[in-house]
């Protein structure tokens, strides 16, 4: 098989290296064209990029040159598919850019995820809202389109949400996160603030999780998702933790279940990527484990090549119904991860072709 | 005034050294005797202790003998007011000695928290369930008596709580808290396990906060504590901080109230420790900052020498009603300083004359 | 007695929040002045300022405004006597811009310190130094002056050679260096970085140990000095420490001696501004511990308010002679500190009448 | 080919966990049995260990029994060759009594290291120090042996050394370390005491670097080790990184040399384990790497899956003659993977037939 070249918009940062991580030897995909901020551009991205991955830089990618994320760019034709991990502050009008003139942006960014003819995917939670992308094309006159994926937040909670909402139907959610440096991107969080200490706020963290786990978790009805019918209240928190979000998570269902019940419903949790073996899909979407202090970030985040959501310490709660904690990986899963699965996904379904 | 000799029974531990440090200078009590495990005994403090707080070992401790914790050590009279840090595991019996010997143990222990005729006191909380005491010492046939405070989590929880349940009447309590690895002693958390870490689990935790912040919140009736009729629900984490409990709480009230109110009520918080001036009183129980990103441990933990609640970020909560963040320091307004409290109050009532 | 009013060029980044910090209560100095980088211009010190030090801002410095680092600054009358903590980009430029200006430049930063008419200073080493400043008046035709202190990781070195320099005679110094990452300013060091690891390299770190130790301890000899012609030999290194630069050092002297001629040497160190009592000079420059594993940052630091040099484990060395641990804080004694102390002196001096 | 069957001495510890993970798959090895504490004994390896490796148990481990340190140890046959790693207050007394009854001891225990007539042993440096045993088998009247490996410090460190001492002949060391806590063991050093400080002392650390160096590079004439006639000095001290000794060395050579010169000598060393290419040695013993901050922790302990020195800022050194860094993984190279390499060399040599 051939594989599809692709590219990278915000190529340098802690998600774009990522990106760059994941599709080395990717099986469908291949790695043809760089695109970061005007004082990366003209380098190479050796030259260009502060790597951060324990793992080396890819040999493959270390003399690919570093473009403009512009549609103009110069040196060398700009794949159809372009993964993007731009800063928001920049997204917005790039990305429309690039959709415009035809590319397909599986982005990462926050600043469309929310707009009703934007699919905001999950492949294993809701694959059928990438439907919503023909109204998008049409509405917008684009011959390329935007997909997106969840906040680095909202993963690893969707994940573990959709198989309890499936079986019981959800009525309330309750998630207090302690997250992970990188979820701040490099040179991100200074030593200064977060050695032997805990930050309580992250800029617009808790209503994205609110706001996009209704979203994921809503029902595609007249080419619109019908936000899920119950409340979500996030508070989040930054922790001493490099890569890793833990979330403590209390839920009301709609039906009666049992601790037994839940943590069957998660382990035979198997969906479209699973199905149809995409390259990026973890084998067990939704690992759970019984030891009593689990899952953990330094033994877990890596679970299924970081791809799936790990939960443990299943229990009732005395205020909803049942208690957990989960974690997701929160570059790989929360971020990179997703949007190259969602990729997997679009091209299973034919968007690629 | 004449100083109270006090003696401190576990006083090489993290705790222990708390109270070494508060008991300095302290205008009422005079340190005068210690006490520590059998590997300890016949040493001196400097000797027996490997010291862990910032503040160097105060110089008029570092020649105190230790003893052994029984009530018939060698080595001089043994004070009537002993605080008491032992280990769990050693505690229930040791307090009941002493107590039965005629001692006033004001203990942080958790032995025996719980037991109806013990007052699980905070002073500004419940100073009334002192008077527990009474049926303690008579059915008990002691000439002693047991006093104790909250674990190190509740107190911040039970603290943020108390104003607003005046106020308002509490109906549920969902907390979440990220706890210092002082909370679990000395040698107590490896770096091993903690180090770019978060671990989900603290033994016995989530119990202690559930079962003690609805004592301590309890009503005073027929000579025993009928607990509050609220709900709580507590997720306990530690993660990599120094001292400092960070807790992230939501409520539901029983009348009507406004972010707005809730801020009143904690600003304006006053009780007996503040009216009497106790010495380790804080003179604002509560103090409730208004930066976006506030309490941080780094910065807030020594608030009032330690002894106040740091509030902030109080807002909405779309499943229960509000949310806020508390921050409370663990080893002294959540252990030593507690206890110190306690004995203040305790001396005013005249319950050590 | 009058105070002297004094500002402040670089007001907002670490070593500035310092100054602020302990210029609050001097009994000479009363901080009336702050400047900034243009971003910050024209706010109040409470809205420019990302305050990182573990006590409060203080009051009086909340309302302060914030000018231009230009000595045609609007807004009130630039005090003569300014402290410096400039990024080394601007810093050259700007004291220079100053000094010609009248004003006495105090400064922090590395770009004049190895100039031959300025003074590099520590009050208990080299003051006789300060003389310098008569030449570079004359040469430069300046009304003002640029006085210099060294580099964070100097002061701990020097310090703990000068007693012993001058009681034996230096011949080699080997010096490794363990360094708090508050050296690096903020937002200074990605967590990133740093979490779980070691960077070996500081840039530009290692030469300026030692050339200016050279120059801290050389003579002065028709107005030059003579560089110290004893060899100095530097490995640089970042860690996870807030504040307080760890030095593990080796050295080979001139003269016979033993470790305890070290130690005495050390602890009878005192110089001029203990003889003078200058306001921010501690009692006992050189605190020698002798337990076997200190100094340590998290205990030792703050010693003497963070101005003194805490020195530990003094022992044979089977290379060169003997060797040690020097642990000096790198923001205070290291930085402004510094710098209030050798405008004490200078004050003390009459430089500044 | 049929695997030899081998067993662990102290089996659950951290090193101990370290031997179970790198014998997983072993091509020569296979582990059999597994002895560790009085505690552990009698439960299955799942039971006894806390498992500390980012890397799960091998499943083939998790069910093997944990039997007593001791030659009678009922449950089944124990294999000649045993890899020890117990603690060093035990570890002289059962080596012997092993090595006794016959068995190989392939130890990392420090208590034999220095006995004239036991092999310390690195197979790169000094592959035939291990003719020694043929004197220890006879002055001992032993069937089996002790052959040792260094101190997780001084590996790095003489790695470092043995190409440089060969080519230009060595005349001083001094080096300062900045060791990993996972060197203490489990639970090894407890969170209060390194969090955000540097504890400059490790108990014996020192004397163990100066005097294994001077062995390990020291020649063997007439049956005995003459030590190496350069001067070893070692400052030791614990950092916040979890494995990876980082080392700063200064050298004085006998020859003279340039750069380049030691850089060639690192890059173009391979010794027997390369030629003969034992399952576990590094192809490349020595990694050179040129960045101007390269070797850290963080991204280089695994090079060459932990069993490479990776060295980095060559350059000249005004007190000796060059300076440089060095990284080595202080449990695997620094220890399990020492004693499996030399057990490969001893197999290769033809001790285990």
């Amino acid at each position: 098989m051939n594989k599809l070249e692709v590219g990278i918009l915000g190529a340098t940062g802690m998600v774009g290296q990522r990106f760059v991580s994941l599709l080395e030897n990717h099986p469908w995909f291949e790695l043809a064209w760089l695109a970061a901020s005007d004082r990366s551009a003209g380098k190479t991205y050796a030259e260009a990029c502060s790597w951060r991955l324990r793992e080396p830089m890819p040999e493959s990618a270390r003399r690919l040159a570093v473009h403009e994320c512009q549609t103009g760019a110069q040196g060398g034709k700009i794949p159809q598919l372009l993964f993007a991990s731009l800063d928001s502050k920049v997204a917005g009008e790039v990305e429309q850019e690039f959709a415009r003139a035809g590319h397909v942006v599986v982005s990462n960014s926050s600043n469309h995820r929310m707009e009703p003819d934007v699919p905001l995917l999950i492949p294993e939670v809701n694959p059928d809202h990438l439907a919503l992308v023909t109204a998008q094309r049409r509405e917008r006159g684009w011959k390329g389109m935007i997909v997106t994926n969840p906040n680095c937040t909202t993963v690893g909670l969707a994940m573990s949400l959709a198989p309890i909402e499936q079986a019981f139907g959800l009525e309330k959610v309750l998630m207090t996160s302690m997250q992970a440096v990188s979820g701040a991107g490099y040179p991100g969080v200074p030593t200064l603030d977060i050695l032997g200490n805990v930050i309580p706020h992250i800029a617009g963290e808790e209503e994205k999780v609110e706001q996009e786990t209704q979203k994921l978790l809503g029902k595609l009805s007249d080419g619109r998702v019908r936000p899920g019918d119950f409340a979500v209240s996030a508070h989040c928190n930054r922790v001493l933790v490099e890569d890793g979000h833990m979330e403590s998570v209390s839920v009301a269902l709609k039906s009666k279940a049992s601790v037994e019940d839940l943590i069957a419903a998660w382990r035979k949790f198997r969906a479209l990527p699973q199905e149809r073996r995409l390259p990026s899909a973890p084998a067990h979407p939704i690992v759970v484990r019984e030891e009593k202090d689990r899952p953990q970030p330094k033994f877990d985040v890596n679970t299924e090549r970081g791809m799936a959501t790990v939960i443990g310490r299943v229990r009732p709660c005395p205020v909803l119904q049942f208690k957990y904690m989960a974690l997701s990986h929160n570059t790989i899963r929360g971020a990179a991860g997703a949007a190259l699965l969602n990729a997997e996904l679009m091209k299973s379904e034919g968007y690629l072709d």
